[in-house]
């Protein structure tokens, strides 16, 4: 049997109970490590399991995948995930290969930002389309996404947005000379995807744009968070500009990004007054949102 | 302190460590009762937590919370809900009122349907606005709420459908005599929904709407979803059609319905095909949703 089982927010107790006890019924135990990072060291989920935990890095799910497979036809494997093991088609392909190999497999769900984002007040079933927001190099500068954002909004839809990591990622030399020489890992911020954002947004309006159909200005209510469901989480709620400004305020990642809805339930708006940066701020802008 | 905890699908070992660490500190434990269901009874979790569980229906919530946060303002006391705590407003409400008394909150997260819909293959960033359907009475038949399913799809995103639960509703002739006698419980399933959707896309064709207009067909992929991430879980995909007619197939609730996009990606296609009501539908409509 190969178990899927999601970490939740990556600390050793955010596993579930039953998660916890396929990991102990496991003869192996492996991490994938290339979509997302762990609160605390594989180190700790070691110790804390009482399993030695192998480091599935992008090139052992490609390589050495049928490896695993192969053990998981004749004893318990399993297959570690941060968060929710099928928020996204990698680990389908996995299940798939499986089914393939004759390979029974067991998915453990837990928390993911996909809903725990709901821990700032917005309506989870209010969300549309979750966007990926990439850091931008000298030579390559996606804004195509922000087209989403757009749509989500004349929808009356909030938009999660997810922020870049960059893992393992090689220089083109290093790649190009096949050196096992990684970058150090990188991590987008709240600030940097707000002050992207904002360039879209004047890029736009250079182009010709009109404000309504940008849907979105530097002024507009955006939501930052921090760490999510971490003891040290930490939302930060109030204009684009005002979060792209405050560089500091949410601290280590990792971070994601909400684009909420023109229009918000009273409840919502109450929920992410906590969180105001500038309660001034809140006070002048909620004719805006909230409908009285 | 007040812990708002998730139980994800709601069997005893769905709790997280965390979650369940923090409900065997608690002076007091309730079970919000009333927007969801458990898979094990009650008692069930009285046993495996060592705990009494007072069970919180709506009227708890609207009348006696106060004395929920009364007693959490000295103890710590904790509040279990099926799925993850935040996916509604209901639960900001509790939060907000909360910080009025001065009482601190921490939400423990959980999966939900919301993260864990991705067991069918279909990827979640791709799924837009969450829809509920409602069971149909005499005199009301509700159908706006397909504007947007159709709009998902125009924006070229699935919808996941939550099915209608009544628990604890009056009939109007015990609720205008003041009784306190309920109704057995109801639960929408899956082919009751997919032939309401039928319905819905006869009457606008009788209106005039135009195929396009529609979006959807009665031969449209659909996938039906039953008892998510619990040992019975069962999932069917096929035509609106064939899941309409396919009353036995999915066994008892929780149901959950997907609308899947126009285009897949062919891991979301080969996950679904996993799921085949008949083998031949897919074979002979997979060049509708996949690109060679």
């Amino acid at each position: 049997m190969l178990f899927l089982i999601g970490l939740g927010f990556g600390d050793c107790k955010d596993i579930t109970v039953r998660g916890l006890e396929a990991v102990r019924q496991s003869s192996k135990v492996y991490l994938e490590a290339y979509t997302s990072i762990l609160t605390v060291g594989a180190e700790e989920l070691e110790k804390y399991y009482g399993k030695s935990i192998i480091q599935a890095d992008r090139s052992f799910v490609e390589q050495k995948c049928d490896s695993m497979l192969q053990q998981a036809l004749i004893e318990d494997v399993s297959f570690l995930v941060v968060g929710d093991p099928l928020a996204a088609t990698t680990h389908s392909d996995l299940i798939l290969r499986a089914r393939k190999m004759g390979v029974k497999t067991q998915v453990i769900h837990n928390a993911s930002i996909m809903n725990a984002v709901g821990c700032c007040g917005l309506q989870l079933y209010s969300f549309g389309e979750t966007v990926s927001i990439v850091l931008w190099q000298d030579n390559w500068k996606p804004t195509s996404y922000y087209d989403k954002i757009a749509s989500n909004r004349r929808a009356g839809l909030h938009t999660l947005c997810l922020l870049d990591i960059k893992i393992k990622e090689q220089s083109w030399e290093n790649l190009a000379r096949a050196r096992d020489i990684f970058e150090p890992p990188r991590f987008m911020r709240v600030y940097e995807a707000a002050q992207q954002l904002i360039d879209i947004l004047d890029i736009r309006s250079a182009e010709g744009a009109t404000a309504d159909s940008l849907a979105y200005s530097a002024n507009s209510l955006a939501v930052g968070l921090a760490r999510v469901g971490t003891d040290s989480q930490q939302i930060a709620a109030g204009s684009l500009r005002q979060l792209a400004d405050s560089e500091l305020t949410l601290g280590k990642p990792l971070h994601s990004l909400v684009l909420p809805s023109e229009k918000l339930h009273p409840l919502e708006w109450d929920m992410l007054e906590i969180y105001a940066i500038d309660e001034n701020w809140f006070s002048e802008n909620k004719s805006r949102y909230v409908k009285d």
